[in-house]
């Protein structure tokens, strides 16, 4: 691994992360907040680390192998959150620093839980950057920084690779560059649009830009204490829905519509899998609300779909609080937290495409225990899917489950009841926020020990750069510094 | 598909099965209890239909292929469930005949799930059919079949193999009705000697009987109704839990024990872990009763031993209110009951040996995320393992977990709380038998509705035969008259 090459990449990108710091700045200036002093000295120090990692390599020289991409993207996601955490620390909104590491791994990998209980105490510079946090996280900040790069080939194929989500990215490959100008492109559009319509429903145009943010990334952070039931629009809650449904489907999607002009890419059976899922759940959830607790048709569907596109695309807004509803609702909450949106989307969880494919393998499978010598591939969208993708599905799985078990005990031992405890990783490690209980939808986890809030800190970014990437810098290759290969 | 040749196999196995039956009517005679009539009834009506069912093929002239194997097996699980539940519904000791059939598959998976709230006022030929279907159904009633079958070559292996629980069982392969003869051996010899050794503990005879066949089967009905904790005996406690770990062992290990009289076999990486795997939660869970609840560290010890063995094991003995205990110690129950014994063992579960090659696999696959042209087998007890078993366990766990989550859904529906679901599941999923909460070591199954318990009666099933056994049948190809290889 080529240290200084690590070091002069994430020297360049802190300088592009002050910069996106310095637009909270700007605004705690002109709004005269006394969390000016804060962004000030957090863009200060964030500006003068970057400067001098940066002059460690130059740009011209460097030479990006598997090695230094994956320890680019990790050593990038940790001192975006450690350097996003300042303005909280120096604000002191927070009571300690790995509160305020809390809050901003929870931004960055667009999970939207909270350790702060009175959010609309906070000045409008600190709540932009906690959204800010969302957006820079949810496209990712890697690939940020590959459409910042000057143009040259840097291994932006491999950064890109271990940094986006879902199991197969193939049809972005070539041109990396142009796919993710493209991609933020569409992105901007998505926000400008949302931020519109919220603003035109009646938010003021902050709470607009911050829910819009906070939307598009699937995060979930909000500005109100009682989440989006503050608002108790329908107008609000069908504009979140549907661009919460749009953002944690597939941007590869909008990309080739983009690109060529067409509607066929919708014809994509992810999409429509997802689609599906919400639809079912919407529809089961509405009947318990209706059967169970007699909330009328129309209201238990509006609250089913809204909590349902929140929790699937790993959002976590809350229109309600599902705390108290049925316990079967729960459960399906609980297991949407674990299925996530779609490959290459803003949103976290296992994905629907890994579940499809797990599940086509089943299925062929059987069909081997009948005819152990019939050989047949598994097709997704009419393209065979290789042997080495269909086996890291199975393995990614299998970490996902070991994790979530792993981590469910350790914050029991900090004294969450069973449940409370297994929702709060699955809200972690999916990137959702909220979870049930002690985490709940009117509830922070403020309340959680700094060891657990420290275990729930690595769920998240391990949710977010899905194991391999953060897993590999474990293994003793990594760490050798001649090339074996 | 050769459905004559089924029932053929079928019929013969009834008539072995009412040879069983008639071990408690003996007793009921004997004792003159008034189950008799009961008996008698049952034990006429599964001889009868075994006799019908028998003529409808020679044994000389039957051919059994894949499918019809995995045919015969599907339909003995099912025919002895509803056969065996004859007893308990003319002896009127449940309210319907669905309760009936859950008992039985409850004692034939060696669950040991009850929905007889008080099983003291059962007579004893009841109590005694109700650990004789663990026994059975231990070391599996289509492996008791190949030992009672005369000498021919009958696709006995494949029989064996859609029956025996785990991901690799080639080792014994070779000669496999002497292998059947010899596990059944062994099995004897360990019930003997737990039998003897509970009566000198204290136990009536009748009482060491049912508690021996329920141990070494880790099935886990009790003869009380406050299961081991009605003793509340140090040497019976330890007497169960040394019978429950050998138990949840591999048999094959014994088996090689037994032929090639040497300790090497012990020398397994399977049985290693299981054994760590049971020392390390034992000392957490005893920890965290000595610190969070201040029992004296002996007592906690005890506790947490044989809470660990029962749970890891799948019998689901109780020898304390473990659903009062500390939020993390239930956690890590609620965990052993996925992780199960050991392959080839009586216990359910996933099976350690399936975990082991999972976090191999897992561990190989970060390697090549480093050297991709690097391809290394994996290897367990220095045999390499093929790519088809290592695919066939990833899509087990896959199974195990989807499973789990539908039916949790299903549960909750239901009306348990989101954890009390879940530990319903879990616990007749991996045949553990008792839960947390509503279905916790205190209370039964009978609370739950007739909806509820046909849905855990299927968990049940589903987790002792493994899923791709049940599974298989619901390929189109399963169904094909015609042989197509």
């Amino acid at each position: 691994m080529n240290i200084p090459v690590i070091l002069g990449l994430l020297g360049r990108l802190l300088i592009v992360y002050a910069g996106a710091m310095s637009i909270p700045l700007v605004l705690a200036l002109a709004l005269e907040e006394w969390s000016r002093l804060a962004f000030l000295l957090s863009v200060f120090l964030t500006l003068l680390t970057g400067l001098v990692f940066a002059r460690q390599a130059k740009l011209t020289e460097m030479k990006i192998g598997v090695r230094e991409a994956f320890g680019s993207v990790v050593g990038a996601w940790i001192l975006a959150s450690l350097f996003g955490a300042l303005p909280f620390q120096f604000a002191d909104v927070v009571p300690t620093y790995i509160d305020a590491v809390f809050e901003t791994v929870s931004g960055l990998t667009t999970t939207g839980a909270s350790v702060i209980p009175d959010v609309e105490s906070l000045p409008q510079s600190i709540l932009l950057w906690r959204s800010l946090t969302h957006w820079l996280g949810g496209m990712g900040i890697i690939v940020l920084f590959i459409v910042l790069l000057p143009k040259t080939d840097l291994g932006t194929v491999l950064l890109f690779n271990a940094e986006v989500p879902g199991p197969t990215h193939d049809r972005v490959m070539p041109r990396i560059r142009d796919t993710a100008i493209t991609l933020w492109k569409i992105y901007l559009i998505f926000t400008a649009i949302c931020t519109l319509l919220l603003w035109s429903a009646g938010m003021t145009f902050l709470d607009a830009v911050n829910n819009s943010f906070a939307t598009i990334a699937t995060g979930g952070f909000s500005t109100k204490n009682t989440s989006i039931m503050f608002y108790d629009s329908l107008a609000i809650e069908m504009i979140l829905s549907f661009f919460m449904i749009v953002s944690g489907a597939n941007f590869v999607i909008y990309l080739t519509i983009w690109r060529k002009k067409s509607l066929k890419p919708f014809r994509n059976t992810e999409l429509i899998t997802y689609l599906l899922i919400i639809l079912g759940s919407t529809l089961v959830i509405a009947g318990s609300l209706w059967f169970n607790i007699g909330e009328s048709p129309l209201l238990a569907v509006r609250h089913a779909l809204f909590q349902v596109s929140s929790i699937i695309t790993t959002t976590g807004y809350a229109s309600a609080d599902f705390d108290l509803w049925p316990s079967m609702t729960k459960i399906i909450l609980f297991l949407l937290m674990f299925i996530g949106g779609s490959a290459g989307s803003t949103s976290g969880g296992i994905k629907v495409s890994r579940i499809i494919l797990l599940a086509k393998k089943t299925w062929a499978e059987l069909k081997r225990g009948i005819h152990p010598r019939v050989i047949s591939g598994i097709k997704l969208d009419g393209k065979v899917i290789d042997t080495e993708t269909l086996n890291r599905v199975g393995i990614f799985f299998f970490l996902y489950i070991v994790t979530f078990a792993g981590a469910s005990i350790l914050i029991a031992g900090t004294g969450l009841k069973p449940f409370d405890a297994m929702s709060a990783v699955a809200a972690t490690l999916g990137n959702v926020g909220p979870g049930f209980g002690f985490v709940g939808p009117t509830t922070t986890f403020a309340g959680i020990n700094l060891f657990g809030k420290a275990v729930l800190t690595v769920c998240m970014l391990v949710g977010r750069l899905e194991f391999f990437t953060l897993l590999i810098i474990f293994r003793r290759e990594f760490w050798r510094r001649q090339k074996t290969w």
